[in-house]
C-alpha cells in the first residue's frame, strides 16, 4: 500500500481515484444475450447455461424435495449461525417499519403516506467459488417483511447442475417462492422479461460480476427498476491513536479477499499508526488462504496521513465508501458530519465482517461512490409509498381558491372547474 | 367513452390497454444529443437550443436581477396562493422525516439508520404552452427540506429567451440554486455530464415529453439517478351512488385536459351512474378552452361497470394508475386493499387538482403501471438512507462466533480473522 499525504483534495482524489468500470463493449453481447432471451425464453436460457455454465439442464427450477434436502447437508452449527444472523436482520429491517402520521396540512385537508410492497421480485445470487448464502438472507428477509407476493431467486448452477445446500436453506428458511438454477445476463433478462418457467419480475435485486451488472442496467430500459448499479467492494478505515493496528490490518484485509479489484483506503493521523497496520498486514496476510487475490487488492489500495479530521471527512464524503470504519477518539462528532457513506461501523469492535453477516444491517450497499446517491438495500427498497388525501367541505373551502388561482397561471381551467364546482355546491 | 363490463381480468385488461411507449425510434437522436453534449458542452448546447426552441441564447444561466424582478410581474392573488400551497406541501414533506430508533439487536450490538441528503440534484421543469410553476414547488420543496446543497433547475426558454415569472419567483422562493434556460434532452444531457456553465449532478427529478423521459432513461447508463421513468397522466375514479356525477365528470376532464395521451378510467357499480357521468362530461366539456384536448382523450378513455368490489380492487391493483380517486360508501375498507397507486383521494369533496397544486402531497407520481414498483417524489427521493452500528465487546462475543461460522462457509477466512482477532484479545 502506498502513503500519501496532502491538504488538497484534488491531489489525492488521484491516489484513491476507482478503477473506471467502463462496461461499453459488454453491452452488445448483453443487447444480444437479451434479444434471444426474449424470443426463445428456455431454449436461449439452456444454450447460455451450457455455454457459461458447461451444465446441460433439462430443468431450471429447483425441486422442492432437494430444497428441503439441504438442511440435512448442513452442520447445526452453521444452521444456527445462519438463524442467530436472520433474527438479527429481522429486528432490524421490521424497525425500519415507520408509518408517517396523518398530516392536517390546514383545517380539513388531511393528507398520509402508507407503504405497500413491490409484489414480484427477483434476487440474484452469484455463484463462483463461494457460496453467497449470506446474499440471501440480505435479500430475502426483507423482502419477506416487506410482505412481497412473489420472490424469484436466480442463481448459477454447478457443473454437476446443483446450487449450493446452504443458498437452498437459507432461501427456503426466508420464504423465497421459486428457485432457479440460471445465472449471469441470461438470468435478469429471464427475469425481466418472463420465460416458460420463469416469471417476470418487477425489480431485481443482487450482486453480481460484470455481465450481471451490466444486464441489470439494461433491465432498466425495459421498466425493470433495480436495487443500485454494483461494483467491486471496498473499504476506508479511519484511524487515530486509539485504533488497535491489529483489528484495523484485519478488517483491510477482509475486504482485500474479495478480489484483486476490491479497494481498501486508511486515512491515519499519525505515521507510527500507519506503520504499526502496515506491519500487522504483513504478519497476517501469510495466513490467508486467499493471500494471493489480498496482496494484490492491496497493491491498489492507499494508506493518507491527514492530521485534520474536517479534510479526513472531506476525503470521506468525496470518495464515498461503501464501507467506513471509524477508529477514532471522538466517532460521534465524526459521523454527524459523514455523508457519504452505504454503511458506518463505530469503534474497535465493529469490524466489517459483522455487518456482512450478523449485526442486522444490509451488507448490499453502494459500491464505486454511488453511495453519494443510492442508500443501501433496505425495507424501503421493496416497498413503495402511496400518498393518500381525504378533504372534507370546510377543506376545500380552505384551499379551493388558492387551486383555482394556480390552475388559471397554468392554463390548465378543467383543473380549476375541478374545485369550483364543489367550491359552488357547498354554497348554494 | 366506451362502456366495458365483464368479470374476466384478461378481458378488461384489453380495454384499459395504455398505449405502448416504445421509444427506440428516438434511441440514436438521444444518443447523438448526450454524445455532443459531453464533447462540446455549451456549444452543443446553444446548436440544440437554436433548433428546437428557436431562439440564440449567448448565456443560459438566468442572471439573479430576472429572478428577483419575476415577483414584481405576478399578481398578489397568485403569489398568496403558491406561498399557501409551498406551506402546505412543506409541512407534508417535512412530516416524512422519519427517524428509525436505534435497535439493539442482541445486547452489545447497536444498528440505526439516517438519511442524508442527495447534495447535488437537478430539476426538469418543461416548457411549453403552460408555465408549470406548480411542479417547481413539487421538486424543490422536498429538496430544500432533504438539505441537498445544490439544486439546479433547467427549463427551455420562450422564443424571447425568458422564463416565465411565476417560474422563477416559486424557484427562488423554493432555494433552487442556479437555473438555466435550457430544455429538452440536452439539458437532461447537460446535468449528467455537466458543461462550462452548468454543474453535473447525481440525480434528475421531474417531467418531460417522450425526449425527456428517454433522456432520462440514457443517464441512467451513465450513473445519473432518475426519479422514477414518466409517462402521459392518468386517472382511475372508481364511484357508487354516493359519488356526486358533476364532481366526477369534472375530475375525468381535469385529467383529460392534460393531452390527448391522457387516460381516464372510470368504474361504477351501475349504468345509471355512468349515463349521469357521461351527461355532465358532455355538458362540462363545451366551456372548456382544451375542449378538442379533453376530447380526444375522453375517446381514449373507459367506463367499466363492476357490481363488485373485490373485482374493482382487482382492477385498480393491476391498472396501477397514477392518480386513483374513491368515492365509495366505505372508501377506507377499499383503500385498505389498493395495493398500487401513486396518490390516492378519498371522497366527494376530494379532487385531484388538490394534489396538483395545494393540499400538500406531491404530484410527481409514477405513471404506466410504475406505480407498481414506484413511489412518488416525497422527501425519501432526495435523500439516501447510511446505517450504523457500533458493537461492544460483549456484543462482539455474542455474534462472533456465527460471524466465524458463517465467514468460513464462505470461504472467506480474513472475514473470520476480523473477528477471532477481536475475541482473542478480549479473552486474554
Amino acid at each position: 500500500m502506498k502513503i500519501v499525504t496532502g491538504n488538497n483534495l484534488n491531489d489525492l482524489q488521484q491516489a484513491y481515484r476507482r478503477p473506471q468500470l467502463d462496461n461499453i463493449e459488454l453491452r452488445p453481447i448483453i443487447e444480444g444475450i437479451f434479444q434471444e432471451v426474449r424470443e426463445k425464453g428456455d431454449v436461449a436460457l439452456k444454450k447460455y447455461t451450457h455455454y457459461f455454465d458447461q451444465v446441460n439442464l433439462s430443468d431450471f427450477k429447483v425441486p422442492s424435495r432437494e430444497i428441503d434436502a439441504a438442511e440435512a447437508e448442513l452442520s447445526e452449527e452453521l444452521k444456527e449461525a445462519i438463524r442467530l444472523a436472520k433474527s438479527n436482520i429481522e429486528k432490524f429491517h421490521k424497525a425500519q417499519d415507520l408509518k408517517q402520521d396523518k398530516i392536517e396540512t390546514v383545517p380539513g385537508v388531511i393528507c398520509w403516506q402508507e407503504s405497500r410492497p413491490i409484489n414480484k421480485v427477483g434476487i440474484y445470487i452469484p455463484g463462483g467459488t463461494a457460496p453467497l448464502f449470506s446474499t440471501v438472507l440480505m435479500l430475502a428477509i426483507p423482502a419477506q417483511i416487506a410482505g412481497c407476493k412473489e420472490v424469484v431467486m436466480c442463481t448459477p448452477p454447478s457443473r454437476e447442475g446443483k446450487v449450493n445446500p446452504a443458498i437452498l436453506y437459507a432461501a427456503k428458511l426466508c420464504g423465497v417462492s421459486q428457485i432457479f438454477m440460471v445465472g449471469g445476463a441470461q438470468a435478469i433478462a429471464a427475469m425481466t422479461f418472463g420465460t416458460e418457467v420463469i416469471p417476470p419480475v418487477y425489480k431485481v435485486f443482487g450482486p453480481g460480476n460484470q455481465f450481471v451488472t451490466s444486464a441489470k442496467m439494461k433491465a432498466q430500459e425495459f421498466g425493470v427498476a433495480i436495487d443500485m448499479p454494483a461494483g467491486p467492494s471496498e473499504l476506508l478505515v479511519v484511524a487515530d491513536e486509539t485504533a488497535v493496528p491489529a483489528f484495523v490490518a484485519a478488517d483491510l484485509l477482509s475486504q482485500a479477499e474479495h478480489g484483486v479489484d476490491s479497494q481498501v483506503v486508511c486515512i491515519a493521523n499519525s505515521e507510527q499508526i500507519i506503520k504499526d497496520i502496515q506491519a500487522e498486514i504483513t504478519i497476517q496476510v501469510e495466513k490467508l488462504p486467499r493471500k494471493e487475490i489480498a496482496l494484490k487488492a492491496i497493491d491498489n489500495s492507499v494508506f493518507i496521513l491527514s492530521q485534520e479530521l474536517d479534510f479526513t471527512l472531506e476525503i470521506v464524503n468525496d470518495y464515498a465508501p461503501e464501507h467506513l470504519i471509524v477508529c477514532l477518539k471522538d466517532p460521534q462528532l465524526f459521523c454527524v458530519k459523514v455523508e457519504n457513506a452505504g454503511s458506518v461501523f463505530i469503534g474497535n469492535y465493529t469490524p466489517e465482517s459483522a455487518g456482512d453477516y450478523a449485526s442486522g444491517t444490509n451488507h448490499t450497499l453502494p459500491t464505486s461512490g454511488f453511495a453519494k446517491i443510492y442508500s443501501g438495500v433496505n425495507l424501503d427498497a421493496f416497498q413503495k409509498k402511496l400518498t393518500f388525501q381525504e378533504i372534507s367541505k370546510k377543506g376545500i373551502q380552505n384551499i379551493g381558491s388558492a387551486i383555482e388561482v394556480m390552475a388559471e397561471a397554468e392554463s390548465l381551467i378543467a383543473h380549476k372547474n375541478a374545485v369550483s364546482i364543489r367550491l359552488k355546491s357547498i354554497k348554494s
